[in-house]
């Protein structure tokens, strides 16, 4: 149990801190619970995109002293937008928009540093998956300097969808792709652009690199397997506000 | 102690691994010690630009188990080279050299990840400070993802003297500071250059920014301090190659 994470457990807590629609970041819910309550709080995780393990008894047990009656919520260290708030708001405030969707980045230190680099570089918003995603987590907060206390980050049940959501609304979707596609600095970024980042070990999903718009990736010339996911991220927002010609 | 590291303790043995020029990443000796011993072992790990610290007889005690004798010394995960041979053979092999001077980066896993950016961008050795920087540990290899074990590190007592070397060498000395210089894409990287990163606290030392031939920062667009300094190194390192027109 870390110091610094809040918790929220045993059942009227649990769903009446969902009701209020406090931010959470993960929901626990002991293993074989069934009933109203069950049914109840997985429409409510369901709802407002909260991702909801199965655990036994003795996980939740390690993770909270006190009576848990079977369910224990981690609070968000800060509150989770939705992207259908925040994109007319940024082309509103007549902003090319710039946004980071992380697809399965789980490492918390990455999170943070990607938060960061994208703060400074001008992006708008990040988007990470209800599930396979480190979170707004304290620890993430921390790591990223404080950039995911300013920077909205957007919880989305399908990263598919969000893309098509995007490229709907005018943004072309650039996904990060070791495999293949154009080099970095071929991409016009002047436009308004989402940026996909894929998980260090496995990449960017198929259906993502199905959906987006183009798939490219940084060049190399050393032998190495691949830049660290931070720092790719921190050379694509580079390259786009080199581009954009801001920056001061 | 970490399972991973490599030790030698006692008197002779840590005396004959310095003779037989073994790459030493660290000696510790006992406070107090003194007499021909301690003159032998401070003239070799000077002459060999190995760090000497002094410590008591229980922290020599916790580092290994057996008879210390009141020195214990860490091997290296990887040889250092001199920086000496490194550059002529940079220029014979006709490639513009591209070198990375860290200047107080003590953290491991910033040191790796520099690494990793620098062998991807095709830089051809990184160079480190005797004191006052992390080393090539275990972990710094591991953490590069095997950059280290690849590109030359070579370890130099005086930053200040080796910029000066560098510039009589040909090599333009570009110095990443955050209080003030041109934007990086202002910079022509086309020639030979070095560029010096400094600890993400402190920045890079007042002699250092004096004798470089120019400082520079990373243009931002958002309101934090600064890029975490492995990005800001695998940004100068991209902006650099792309400059070059390299990568595949």
């Amino acid at each position: 149990m870390e110091d610094n994470k809040q918790w929220i457990f045993g059942r009227h807590p649990v769903l009446e801190a969902l009701r209020a629609g406090q931010t959470i970041e993960k929901v626990w819910l002991q293993k074989g619970t069934r009933g109203e309550f069950e049914k109840e709080l997985r429409h409510l995780c369901r709802d407002r995109r909260i991702p909801m393990t199965i655990a036994a008894k003795e996980k939740l047990a390690r993770m909270v002293r006190g009576n848990h009656q079977g369910v224990v919520a981690l609070l968000a260290a800060a509150p989770y937008y939705q992207l259908d708030d925040v994109l007319p708001m940024i082309y509103e405030q007549s902003q090319t928009p710039l946004l980071v969707l992380l697809d399965g980045v789980t490492d918390v230190r990455n999170f943070g540093a990607i938060a960061r680099s994208a703060e400074l570089c001008g992006a708008q918003a990040i988007v990470i998956p209800a599930k396979g995603s480190a979170g707004l987590t304290a620890e993430a907060v921390k790591t990223s300097a404080g950039a995911l206390s300013r920077l909205p980050v957007c919880r989305v049940k399908s990263l598919v969808s969000t893309i098509e959501y995007l490229q709907e609304s005018g943004v072309q979707v650039f996904a990060s792709d070791l495999s293949g596609g154009g080099h970095l600095h071929e991409l016009d970024l002047s436009v308004p652009v989402a940026l996909v980042l894929g998980s260090e070990g496995d990449g960017i999903s198929k259906g993502v690199a199905r959906t987006a718009d183009q798939c490219f990736r940084i060049p190399q010339i050393g032998t190495l397997n691949s830049f660290n996911v931070s720092v790719a991220a921190g050379i694509m927002l580079y390259e786009t506000m080199r581009q954009r010609g801001g920056g001061e």
